[in-house]
């Protein structure tokens, strides 16, 4: 039953998907067809599935979820393709695919980034539903995509990584270098580590749980549990993507494993080991059924996006 | 009196990204430090401008206008950070600064205009109006910004540029590179480049003073009138700009001359002219003239930003 209905939402926002993009036929072609190959081929549809769970456990007809659904994903898809960026991380494979960047060039991948992001909120904005819903929606999504949120956890990442920063040749003309070099050097690695995530890809995961909860009108206790929930959920999320860098393998995973590793990034193995990050993982899961333990039946796909972020495989 | 309210507002909207813009010392430093550069070292304000000078000329009060102001403004400088990156135009120097892939770094400045347009639309979902009238705002700048507006006529320029498309070696085996190709040797040259401007740069122009105007509440005839004075004014100032690459100077210009001609791009001068494209300024300014001939001394400033984007130097 539950299984059916994220398999049944998957349809659903793919088919949305389809019909929101624009046709790879119309001008400028390259530029449409880079968006489509960006937001079409695959992908979990995490974020998506998030918002339908939220919004029909408390209500909310699937008419009302499809746009943010649709939103969310989109920012989701143009933060890949400028992560997969040369001057980013640098991928050249995603979901079993080239990148935007391989398969198109950069130029069309940075416009197809940007025209993306630019899509998210004109879809949000053309949402069926109330004014005043659209409005707490549309402020929701564009702090969480921000640079106190993703984007800012994409350059903690950068940082992190102790790659990019070490190649600028203008690094110590900069007013703030000095605050900058010492970020690196945080007394406690975990917290900085999870403090990356919540922004890089917990705001998303979090606004995506929130977007469901304002279409359904929800109270503001029940979005405290909520945020619980989503906080806990963001966390086990990368938890899990840092071990299947370690454990998996590229063919399953549709990207190249064992790139945290050679890139010498902080991941939760790499800082606590991979036992210990397994046995995160199971204390996570436990505050997403403590989260969830007010709500019924109805909180049933919530209930599997739990498992599916700590037991996926890829 | 017109000179003292474009002065005046131009002052404002300074004070507004300063507050707007997070603090440079606010982690993720780097980033923020880059924001700050890309929205804060000058420019002309003209959207702002456009976004007062409409509002104000129809009712709507100051305090209405600066949230609408901002976001056209952080979505025109987003929109420069990216297209000053190595794969796009590669310019070194914007408004007699470094750019800011130079100042900070390539990843830096993709995350930096990542950050700009997600809160362009955070801080028009956070403007203290009616909140139908701030979905429409919204609505109207993320369709202008997008790949039916500016990101699609950056997408043309480059086509048109004909010279990033070529580097790639991907080209031959993209799904809709026959037509692509085609659109190079259309049949009209001028009617091309004037569709690829009315995307590129006069999309965000008719937006700015469409979002003055449904924050001032106009009606249906005066909005297609002002819609006629903002495509005169999006062309004009595309003219004018191809005009000053030919005829200005870097160091008033604050950004590289006879770039254009450099990279063999389609400019009103090369295709029909210095001359021909001083009389086409001249028929624009007549037809903004025009336009604006049913208002009365409220339109002053839109009728001295006119003038602003026939006569400017730089």
């Amino acid at each position: 039953m539950q299984a059916q209905a994220t398999t049944q939402w998957r349809l659903r926002i793919d088919a949305a998907l389809e019909r929101t993009l624009p046709a790879a036929d119309e001008p400028p072609q390259r530029l449409h067809a880079a968006m489509r190959h960006a937001a079409l081929l695959g992908g979990k549809r995490m974020r998506p599935l998030l918002v339908y769970a939220t919004g029909t456990a408390f209500g909310a007809k699937l008419e009302a979820l499809d746009a943010p659904a649709l939103a969310v994903e989109l920012i989701h898809a143009y933060s890949l393709v400028h992560d997969d960026l040369p001057a980013m991380d640098d991928d050249a494979l995603r979901r079993g695919q080239p990148t935007v960047h391989v398969a198109f060039d950069e130029a069309t991948a940075i416009l197809a980034g940007d025209a993306l992001q630019s899509l998210a909120f004109a879809t949000l904005a053309q949402a069926p539903c109330d004014a005043a819903a659209g409005i707490a929606m549309l402020r929701e999504l564009a702090v969480a995509a921000g640079s106190r949120g993703m984007c800012g956890g994409q350059a903690l990442d950068i940082d992190a990584t102790g790659k990019k920063w070490g190649q600028s040749e203008f690094r110590a003309e900069q007013p703030h270098g000095p605050e900058i070099a010492g970020a690196n050097v945080h007394p406690d690695p975990i917290s900085e580590l999870e403090h990356l995530h919540a922004l890089k890809t917990g705001a998303l995961l979090r606004a995506s749980v929130r977007l469901g909860a304002i279409a359904a009108g929800v109270d503001t206790a029940t979005r405290a549990q909520l945020d619980r929930y989503a906080d806990a959920l963001g966390l086990a999320f990368q938890v899990r993507d840092d071990l299947l860098d370690v454990e998996g393998d590229s063919a399953t995973l549709g990207k190249t494993a064992g790139k945290d590793a050679a890139q010498d990034k902080a991941t939760f193995p790499a800082l606590i080991g991979v036992e210990a990050s397994h046995e995160r993982l199971r204390a996570l899961s436990h505050a997403m059924e403590l989260a969830l333990s007010g709500f019924g039946d109805s909180a049933g796909p919530l209930r599997a996006l739990a498992r599916l972020a700590v037991e996926r495989d890829r």
